[in-house]
C-alpha cells in the first residue's frame, strides 16, 4: 500500500488519540481545580508507526484487510499514575464513561508478565467523525505507575535492541530492576494516604 | 455564588471547548494531509468569564438557576475561513456530525447586523463526561472569514470602550471599514477557484 | 548531501526560530500583562524546507558550501501586527535589543513590490548554543499587518502554482486585491487611536 | 507592594524560564534527531508564586528591595534525567554555554540532605531583553533522575502539609522510600550502557 493511502487510514486514529488525550487530561484538571488529588499524573499518546504496524501484521500473520480489526493498539494512550491504588480508580472512570466502550481488559499487575512487565491494559471502541463520516476505531489504554513506566521504557528499548534474543544476564538484571520498582511502589503505597491528604491541601492552596 | 462553585460549574464548558477545538482542528489536518484545500483556516475557543456571564444575566434579566440554559455562549468556538464560500462548507460539516446537535442557526452574513457585523452563528448541544457523569451543554460556534474576524475584533473593543454609547462618528467609521472588508472578501471570492487549486497543489507538494 | 547531514545543518536554525518565537511572544505578554496595547498580534516561524533551500541555491547559482551564508531566510520569523503604525514600533524594538544584530532591512511597504507585495523585512544575526558550541546564524524577520499577511499568503500560493508564469489576468486580480488590502489598512489607521485606547482599557479590565 | 507591580517585576522571570525551557529542550531534540541518547529526559519550569516569595523573604529576613538579589530561585528550571550518570553530562553542558553564567553549584547527590533529598543545583545568571532594556536575572536549575524527582515531589507535598513539623514516623518512611529510590537508581546504572546503546539504535531507527 502507498504512503498516501496509509496516511488516509491512520487519520482517524490520529484524531482519536488527540481527543482521548484531551479527555483524560480533563480528568486531571477537574480534580486539581476542585482542590482534589488527581488519580492521573499525566497522559501520553501515539499512533503506531506504519513500519511497526506492518511488522506486527507479518509476525502475527494478519491479512492486510484485517489490520484495523486485529491490531488493537494502532491508537495508543498511556495513563501514568503516582500510586498503584490510582490505577483502579482510573479503570472505574473509563468503564463508567459513555463516550468509549470497553472491549476487554488485561491485568498485567495482578498477573505480572514473565519479563517483569506490569501495567493494566484496556482495549476500547471509540467513535471519530471525519470527512468520510462516523467511524468506530479501537484504542489501547495502558495504565501504570510512574515507576512501572520507567521500567517499561527501558525494557522496550532493550527488547528492541536484542530483537527478542535478549541475553539471560540482561533478562535477569531487568527482573531485578522490576523488583526494585515493585518495592518502591509498595513503599509509596504505605505513605499514600498521608501524601494524598497533603497534596489535596497543596493544590487547593495553590489555586488561591 | 462563590468563585469555587463557579469553577465547578464552568469545568464541563472548559472541557467542551477543548474537545471541540481538537475536533475542528482535525478537519484542517484531514484536508491538508490528504493534499486538499481546508475550508477552515484556524480555530479559537474560550469560556466566557464569570464577570461577563453575570453582566449578561443581569442585562437580560436571567435568573441565576437559568443561566446555563439561557446563556448559550458560555462555551464559545470561533472558526476562521479564508473565503466566504468556505463558511457554507463548514456549516454542512457541522450539521452532518453525530457528536454535536444543532439547536439553531443565525445567518448574520445574509442578514448583516446594523452595526456592520457579519458572521454565521450556530448554537449546538454537546455531551461531556465528567466526574459527575454525562452532561449536555450548549456551545456557540461563530464562523467567519479572516477579514470579518479582523473587523469584529476591532468592533468588540470599541463596543467595550463606549459601553453601548458609541459616538455616531465612530459608528460611521466602523461601517465604512465593514464596507472595505466586504469589498476585500468579494475580491477574494473572484480569484477563489484559482487559489484553491493552487493551494491544493501547494500542500500536496509540501507533504513530500 | 544526505538527509541526515541536512538535519544536522538545520538543527541550529530550528532552535533559533523557536527561541525567537518565544522572545517575540514575550513582547505580546509584556504589553498585555501591563494592560497596554501590544504592537504585535501574533508570531509565526518556520525553517525552510530542504527542497526549497536546494531550489533557491540552484536558481541563484549558490555553491553548496555558501548556502548558509547566502540564503538568509533559512530561519524565518513572521510578526503580524494589527496596524501599519505598529510595524515601526516593532522595527525599533528589534533594533534596540542586544540579543540579535540587524544585518540590513528592506522596506517593501514604502517601496511596494511590482506584484503588490508589502512587508517590512529585517535580516538579523543570532547566536545559538548547540553540542558543537556557539554558532551565529542568520534569520529573516517579516513584519506585516493582518491584511498584508492575508494577501501575501494567497499570492504565495498562486506564485507557487504558476511557477513564475502567472497569467496577466490573475496578476491584475492580485493587484486589485492588494488595493483593497491597502484601503482596508488605511481605514483602520484612521480609527487606530480610538481602537488602541479601547484595547488598553479592554485588556486591563480582562486582567482583573 | 501591589499585585500589578509584582507582575511587572516577575515578567522578566517568566520570560527567562520560557527561553531556558526551549533551550534545554533543544538539547533533547538535538540528540534524538541525530540518533543519539539524550542525557535530558524532560524539562519543567516555573516562576515562584508571589505568596511563596513573600513567605521566603519573611522567613529569611530579606528586605523587600533585596528580594531579587537574595532569592535565587524566583526563576526555576527542573531538568529530569534517566540516569545518575546523565546529571554530570548536563552540568558540563550548562558550564560550557556562553548564554548563561554559573554563579555557584550545590551537589546534594554527593551530599544527600538529612531529609533524604538528592538533586544537583546550579544557580545561573541569565540576560533577558524587555521593554525596559537588558536585565540580568538569576535562575535555579535543579537536575535529578526520574526516581529522585518522584521522591522529591512527594517530600515537597508532605513538607508543605506539616509546615516543617513532620512527625518522626513519616520522616522515617520518607527516608526508607529515599533508600528504595537510591537502590533503583543503582540498579539502573548497572544496565545503563546496555540501555544507552539500545536507545541510540532505537531512536535512530525511529527517525527513518
Amino acid at each position: 500500500m502507498e504512503i498516501q493511502l496509509w496516511r488516509e487510514i491512520l487519520l482517524p486514529y490520529e484524531q482519536a488519540v488527540q481527543e482521548l488525550k484531551i479527555k483524560f487530561e480533563s480528568i486531571i484538571n477537574e480534580h486539581r481545580m476542585l482542590g482534589n488529588y488527581s488519580p492521573i499524573e499525566f497522559v501520553d499518546c501515539r499512533v503506531k508507526k506504519i513500519s511497526s504496524i506492518l511488522e506486527k501484521a507479518q509476525k502475527k500473520n494478519i491479512a492486510i484487510n484485517k489490520i484495523e480489526e486485529e491490531i488493537e493498539d494502532i491508537a495508543g494512550i498511556r495513563i501514568i499514575c503516582q500510586f498503584v491504588e490510582d490505577i483502579d480508580r482510573v479503570v472505574e472512570i473509563i468503564k463508567s464513561r459513555k463516550d468509549m466502550e470497553v472491549k476487554y481488559e488485561k491485568d498485567y499487575i495482578a498477573n505480572t508478565k514473565e519479563s517483569g512487565y506490569r501495567s493494566y491494559h484496556i482495549i476500547i471502541y471509540y467513535h471519530v467523525y471525519t470527512a468520510q463520516g462516523d467511524k468506530r476505531i479501537q484504542a489501547e489504554i495502558q495504565i501504570r505507575t510512574l515507576a512501572m513506566n520507567f521500567w517499561a521504557t527501558i525494557e522496550h528499548s532493550l527488547q528492541y535492541k536484542y530483537e527478542r534474543n535478549m541475553p539471560k544476564e540482561i533478562q535477569e538484571r531487568l527482573l531485578s530492576a522490576a523488583d526494585a520498582v515493585l518495592h518502591l511502589d509498595k513503599e509509596m503505597s504505605v505513605i499514600r494516604n498521608e501524601i494524598i491528604t497533603a497534596q489535596d491541601k497543596f493544590n487547593f492552596k495553590s489555586n488561591i
